[in-house]
């Protein structure tokens, strides 16, 4: 027998009538890739997806079409999000970091009909156009450009396309589990894979997410996303914020600390999301600016390790509450978030701050497992490490058009991340399979070293990879960057390892650049470090 | 295409499972029924469930049976509000305070196979069992009692019971939509309707009710539920909170003031939720006995109007923020809940007082409109006033066991309450539709006189009413409870009336009473009232 409820499917489309519905009038800021910042409303995202939905549907399109976006945080990014993937589209988001191969190889293998993309992107676009075989419409997300028109014949304009729509389209209605969105991992340990969402994991990864213990979005908030849009759609806050109706703040091109710092002075952010490198330049302003960034509440704060450092930094100096979050692309991102128990309330308050610097507890919906080498389960003892696993909600099943390639195992995806759980359901990441060192047959965590090295007040940053070594196979190698005035040696850095780690896992060595390879989302390649420095130890 | 992300279904049984996993541990506090407070865990309540599933499911029952309880909130309670849903039988939560034939009605409407309940009600279920002709077991939950199984032969006890369960049992998978529980309508207007949640419906609302903007249980929370989980499985609390890993307090039988103030400050209570009147004798108490409800964070008050004097108290004399929320049993029951927007920081303080008065916005999945006698969409202008309709994940379609009478209109429930929406989705209940008094063609709110009245300090409660008026139709009187200690003239309180409303709308008479005539879930029943007091104008 079935119970006796209203059953309507869950849609991204209704993520934005409920916006409009209830908070149209409020405002979302978007720094325009042209300059300056614009003010929009839920309201206004709502009628322009409606019309974008409309537009869209008028083309030669099938229901799924993949519909690319090559884009900074911004509101003409925001209404593509929702008018795609509301008109039944699948919307394709783009890291445009990515090398000109990568990108020509992830528009054809998701074989993209429209591409969207910045001013910024005409001439990467111009470049690339003849290898994208599939598609069809190539539209500038601007009013009309002549210049850029010349370099791509046929462009159409995006301010002109949603002229041609219905503001008073209607969103279609259909299977909740339809595909949604697209977004290719960050391709940090190799070539980017295919996640393909669908409307219902992305609603109920968005009801996870304002849960008061993963993010909590409030309509008392103004959210920035430092978090870009083209990387696992800026963790879900497009969705989450149209859910609690908060104000957003999308900080378009430029995220570089003065940017940032000055747009939360300015709007009055309360909550800003992304990757600790970010972080390192906004503090690094701050600092140096005196902004005592009034306003903000709570950073979320994940992607890759955040340092604990950080997290004393920002409650130390500026009194905001540091969510440090783990999730994968895989994930639709969230798979962890730390946040206390009602138990730790009692402790002394040096060992709450401490129990906040790993990557948290799963939401319900998420379940998490560590294993051996042969798959068998290991305890949640918080002490033994093994290979993470994951299962839940908004967790994929197959890499997108790789469904020939068997990528679960008994129901479980295999992180590629080396983890210990506690009792708690707390779980630390001790490093990605692929970055842990093995120094003769004991592991090492680059992670943990990394840690203490940009605590060291003369680091501005660090990575640890292991290299080869004549005696132990890998030896931890640390490569630093010098903060701005400072002429640390290597002996005080090593030094400062001291008491902190057992010394056999103090690195052999530091050489200092003047700064870390990342990738498109901000994280160390660490494989460009290794093949880098990997004879330093072998002369 | 669909996306490629796993899909499980939305059950009851998965939300228990999420709270052993990651919050075994976090206790559960309940008051006995039979005296004295045990300690639990979502770890001993998960197993204890599975038990009870597992010998439920070794008795002659059919999937989705219904089951009933006739309990308070007790751990027990908690035990078979998962083994019963999660075994994939209906869990039937009884209003012991009905009269006994309504109470044989219900039973015997729901069709209950089996009835739990609390050795208060042995004497209640030996008068009706012979007239529930449904029922093959009663358990009473508890160990042995030779005195109780002289009076109701055949009875089982659930501490043997759940013996003869296997802990290891499985939860069955089933269809999402499926029949997971069934509560009957509070019986304030009229006879109680059954409502028949389904494990989606429930879950759904978890999420909604776990987002900040709701309720936002959090593990850093004790709850206590002071709503009986027989009203509107205290609305969700139970499901919610294993989902967030919440502690919980459950009050057991005694809702007194003293008794309420003394579970807050022994297990540190940070949320409590109940309807007004259970405030009030708490308020008495706290002040009576000076504690500062010390822990208490936030109240949660809904089920009827929250007097603007009780919000006040709580935050200038506790320092606890008021939540005030509505919803019916017909939602699950949460429609809307008061939380500000981020444009209100900026207001002066008085004012988003004021602002934290009304019943507040609905959350993602829920959807308001008010409409005209003829049904025709009325202005969200927070002055017009209209049939309150509602839609959405968590709202009926039917009532159980009348599903040939037609309940919705264009897929909306009319919700029976009258209300103005603002443009901001904020939402004020004017009153029950049947209440509203009709005075020479004018509306008059209950609810406004009666939130003037409460805020005279020498009244302890309230209630108005319309009755007959020989020139215009209708006119309020004023039911009103005295202070302790305090004897106010009828004279004095209609003085209070003046210049805080329209002097034509001042009650015309007031009544002193001993005390209201409540209903089983301490609202006011006016109908009473009426009948009562039905010619005291027309004399
Ligand atoms: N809080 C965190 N602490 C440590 N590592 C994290 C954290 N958050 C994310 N990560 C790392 O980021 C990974 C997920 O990142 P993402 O999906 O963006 O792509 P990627 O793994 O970097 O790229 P690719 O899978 O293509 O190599 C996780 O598997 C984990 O290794
Ligand atoms: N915050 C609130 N302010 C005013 N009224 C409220 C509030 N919350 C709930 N209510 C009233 O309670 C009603 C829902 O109560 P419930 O479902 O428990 O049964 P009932 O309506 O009292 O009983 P019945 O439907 O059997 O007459 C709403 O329709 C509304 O009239
Ligand atoms: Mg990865
Ligand atoms: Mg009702």
């Amino acid at each position: 027998m079935l119970g006796q409820m209203m059953t309507q499917p869950l849609l991204i489309s209704s993520l934005i009538d409920h916006a409009e519905r209830y908070h149209g009038a409020t405002e979302i800021w978007s720094v325009e890739t042209s300059g300056g910042v614009t003010q929009s409303s839920w309201g206004e995202t709502a009628r322009n997806a409606r019309r974008l939905g409309s537009a869209l549907s008028k083309l030669v399109l099938e229901p799924q079409d993949r519909i690319g976006t090559i884009a900074w945080n911004n509101r003409r990014h925001l209404e593509i999000y929702y008018g795609v993937s509301g008109a039944g589209f699948v919307c394709h988001t783009i890291n445009p970091r990515l090398f000109p191969e990568q990108l020509t190889y992830i528009i054809n293998h998701a074989q993209d009909r429209v591409v969207f993309f910045d001013a910024t992107f005409v001439p990467l676009v111009a470049a690339l156009k003849d290898n994208l075989t599939e598609v069809r419409h190539f539209v500038l997300m601007g009013p009309r450009d002549e210049a850029a028109l010349e370099q791509i014949p046929g462009l159409q304009f995006y301010d002109e396309l949603i002229e041609t729509g219905d503001e008073n389209f209607e969103w279609p209605e259909f299977d909740e589990n339809t595909a949604s969105s697209l977004c290719y991992t960050s391709g940090t340990t190799g070539n980017p894979k295919g996640v393909l969402y669908s409307h219902r994991s992305t609603v109920l990864h968005s009801f996870a997410s304002n849960t008061r213990d993963v993010i909590g979005y409030s309509a008392m908030d103004t959210v920035m996303p430092v978090v870009p849009m083209f990387h696992v759609n800026a963790w879900g806050s497009p969705y989450g914020c149209a859910m609690s109706g908060s104000r957003m703040v999308l900080p378009g091109p430029d995220l570089h600390g003065e940017a940032l710092v000055s747009l939360i002075d300015k709007y009055g952010v309360t909550l800003a999301m992304g990757v600790p490198t970010i972080w390192q330049g906004l503090l690094a302003h701050a600092e140096k600016s005196g902004s005592k960034l009034a306003s903000l509440e709570r950073t979320v704060i994940g992607g890759a390790a955040c340092p604990p450092s950080m997290i004393d930094t920002f409650r130390e100096k500026y009194d905001v509450e540091t969510v440090h979050a783990w999730g994968m692309s895989e994930m639709s991102p969230l798979g962890t978030a730390n946040h206390p128990l009602a138990k730790h309330r009692d402790l002394p308050i040096e060992e709450q701050h401490r129990l906040r610097e790993n990557q948290g507890r799963p939401p319900y919906g998420v379940e998490l497992k560590i294993v051996d080498d042969d798959g068998n389960d290991l305890p949640n003892d918080g002490i033994t490490q093994g290979d993470l696993m994951v299962r839940g909600h908004w967790v994929l099943t197959n890499y997108f058009r790789m469904e020939d390639q068997e990528l679960l195992k008994d129901g479980w995806f295999a992180t590629g991340d080396v983890a210990t759980l506690d009792p708690d359901g707390y779980m630390t990441i001790r490093d990605r399979s692929k970055d842990i060192i093995k120094s003769g047959g004991e592991w090492i965590s680059s992670v943990e070293l990394e840690n203490i090295a940009v605590a060291h007040p003369k680091l501005a940053n660090a990575a640890v990879v292991g290299v080869s070594h004549p005696k132990w196979d890998e030896r931890p190698l640390l490569v630093a960057v010098k903060a701005e005035g400072q002429d640390p040696t290597e002996e005080e850095i090593l030094a400062f390892f001291e008491g902190k780690i057992a010394s056999w896992q103090i690195p052999d060595k530091v050489v200092f650049v003047d700064a870390l390879p990342l990738n498109a989302t901000g994280k160390v390649l660490k494989r460009n470090l290794r093949d880098q420095f990997a004879n330093v130890l072998m002369e």
